[in-house]
């Protein structure tokens, strides 16, 4: 008898009918000897509708009153599941992320997630219980109700998996695991066996939606195999895992790519210490992300840097940059939102110059140009205008190879 | 400087610009000065709308499970209206039913409230806030969540007022207050200015739906006055209170109806002692409330006993009672579900022997046939067939001239 978290997507539990195809795949993990623990995100829309009514009413609604309401979806879709799961005959319970033991910060829309005191929800498991959590959520000391960000109830599973030393998490969503490039842009994209957790979290910080990168870190850092699936087929997935064989390593795994990019210059910058820190404190107080950050080679102490936003930060980004770059001397601050992001991604890559120099050839010979790049240990991205950014990723895939498989 | 409680009815949190609507209302009172509480019944239908969803999926939900799911109601309406008090500038936070300190006992789908612990209640008043309470809901000892029954939220607001020694608990709903009888039935019924909890009590228990008969009864146990006033108009309302004036006392001050009636007869039952416990100790074991009782003088040892019941659970209650019937010794037990109910309800009407006479004489003279009548010290109950009972509550109305004012 072992121990199997799942979680299951918006999508999953859209209706009723999706509600009892899920309950009836848990039941299947159950009749087997398991204990089963599952997540659930809120039925279809319920979150986006919520945020609706509350922009309705506030256009600026308080963190915490967005989570309290945002919170309920989750509740709704849970309940109708443990009913779901009852009406076939199996014990079951729903907990809301505080009665599960979800314990976060007080960072309203985005908490982490401090501890799981999972005493009720072993508990409700020993009386032969189907435990199923309320996603996306947990509670404050002062037993306010908080969320974890769009897309975290992967989180919450993960975290869940992780206190109750699940072998594995698997998270059920409307894909059929992690593809090697978004399949609506590649038609010959394949969804990958297994893949590393790095890999994942780059993939993931890069444009790749299949997962919430928090979830892949708690993952890495308590060696949670995660296997994403699609609940709707019976095809294998993806797993993530730590463990990945030799052969798939030094190796392109995917390709990634975003258009929620915006490209942010000050111009003109004089090379002196505290420059940095002067520009990006302020950004950092704001709450807002700084993603990829270039500065070139200075030229008479004199230079330029660069970084990029999300689009929907970029005014905000503005207004708090302009008076820095004023007062610390730079010649002005231009910014551009027809930009786009690709990357390739995979395990030991920067060790084998090879990998960048086929990408960036790869790009020229489209035609494609590149307007900055960036490296980490297992990835190489680059901005290019955003029209071409579905070419990019097409001749990426073929470059490297991704059609062939492992 | 005073502390207010409010309560706003589903209809007045229909939508957003009703829930803007209800926000202004209390920005008026928090602008005298005042500290406020307010509880709020769920948006609309939402209820209705959980509940049909819950029985898509489960033909008998688990109580525990409903009321974690309807519970989410009135988490929706309270963290708008919290939302749309801050759009206005106000200071204002929502607490959920547990948050509130609302403790229950575990009987789900009708919870009786054991206490209110108002220390989160205080702390945010004493931060200056308006603290907005989802109704209709409390918590377990277990942290499970429960509900207090259908209408509800009225007593969330007469508890809190109470815990909080508020001065009066004003519930807004969409009729103008408590009406001499139903105005769809009777055009010259009138809102009363004031009425006595007992009154009250008799008025709700028998059919008059404006309150929540718990409500009552704890602002009664608390000296707690009510005002039921309607949330669109700035008519005056009722007032529910002790101190009812001498002047409108031994007078019938209300007509209640209702036609949710079902009568079931034990015919020739065997008259000796612990007859009635064996009848009746099954319904109660089965969860089912008896209304009205009558046992007829028996006549050679032989009684009938007829009671009533809400048409829902007639089904059931035959299916417990026809066993029992048998072993008593009775003849047969036969059920008839077209009768109604019609009551006149004043302080003091059992010692003025008139009262009744003039009820029955009326309820005669317009050719309506009265099938069984039960007294209390302030209520004379008529069962008359169901397609009689609209011209009974017309011809009562007039005969005690409810049209005429205090």
């Amino acid at each position: 008898m072992a121990l199997v978290v799942q979680k299951y997507g918006g999508s999953s539990v859209a209706d009723a009918d999706k509600i009892r195809n899920v309950a009836r795949r848990i039941a299947a993990v159950k009749d087997k000897g398991n204990d089963v623990v599952v997540t659930v995100s809120a039925m279809g829309n319920t979150t986006d509708e919520l945020i609706g009514l509350a922009y309705q009413l506030n256009e600026q609604p308080d963190g915490r009153e967005l989570d309290a309401l945002l919170s309920t979806g989750e509740v709704v879709s849970s309940t109708l599941l443990t009913m779901a799961l009852e009406a076939m005959g199996y014990e079951a319970i729903s907990l809301t992320g505080g009665q599960a033991g979800i314990r976060t910060d007080a960072t309203y829309r985005r908490a982490r997630i401090l501890k799981v005191e999972s005493k009720r929800v072993v508990k409700e498991l020993e009386k032969g219980n189907i435990v199923i959590v309320a996603g996306f959520q947990g509670i404050t000391e002062d037993m306010n109700v908080t969320t974890l960000g769009r897309g975290a109830s992967d989180t919450t599973a993960v975290a869940l998996a992780a206190s109750l030393e699940a072998e594995v998490c698997e998270i059920y969503t409307d894909v059929e695991g992690v593809y090697t490039a978004d399949p609506r842009i590649v038609p010959e994209a394949r969804p990958l066996a297994e893949i590393g957790y790095e890999e994942m979290l780059e993939l993931a910080s890069h444009g790749t939606k299949v997962m919430h990168s928090r979830a892949v870190e708690i993952g890495e850092l308590h060696h949670i195999p995660i296997l994403v699936a699609s609940s709707f087929t019976g095809k294998p997935g993806t797993l993530i895992h730590g463990g990945v064989s030799m052969e798939v390593r030094n190796k392109v795994r995917g390709i990634a790519h975003d258009l929620d990019v915006a490209k942010v210059t000050v111009v003109g910058v004089p090379d002196r210490p505290g420059i940095a820190a002067a520009i990006f404190e302020p950004l950092a107080a704001a709450s807002i992300s700084v993603d990829t950050i270039v500065q070139n080679a200075s030229i008479d102490n004199i230079t330029d840097l660069t970084f990029t936003v999300s689009r929907g930060q970029l005014d905000e980004v503005m207004e708090v940059i302009s008076p820095i770059a004023k007062e610390i001397g730079a010649r002005e601050c231009v910014s551009d939102s027809t930009q786009g992001k690709v990357s390739i991604v995979g395990t030991g890559m920067l060790n084998m110059p090879g990998f960048a120099a086929r990408m960036f050839s790869a790009l020229s010979e489209k035609g494609i140009n590149i307007q900055l790049i960036t490296t980490s240990e297992i990835r190489i991205t680059c901005i290019v205008d955003e029209g071409r950014v579905k070419d990019a990723v097409r001749v990426l895939h073929q470059a490297f190879e991704l059609d062939v498989g492992d």
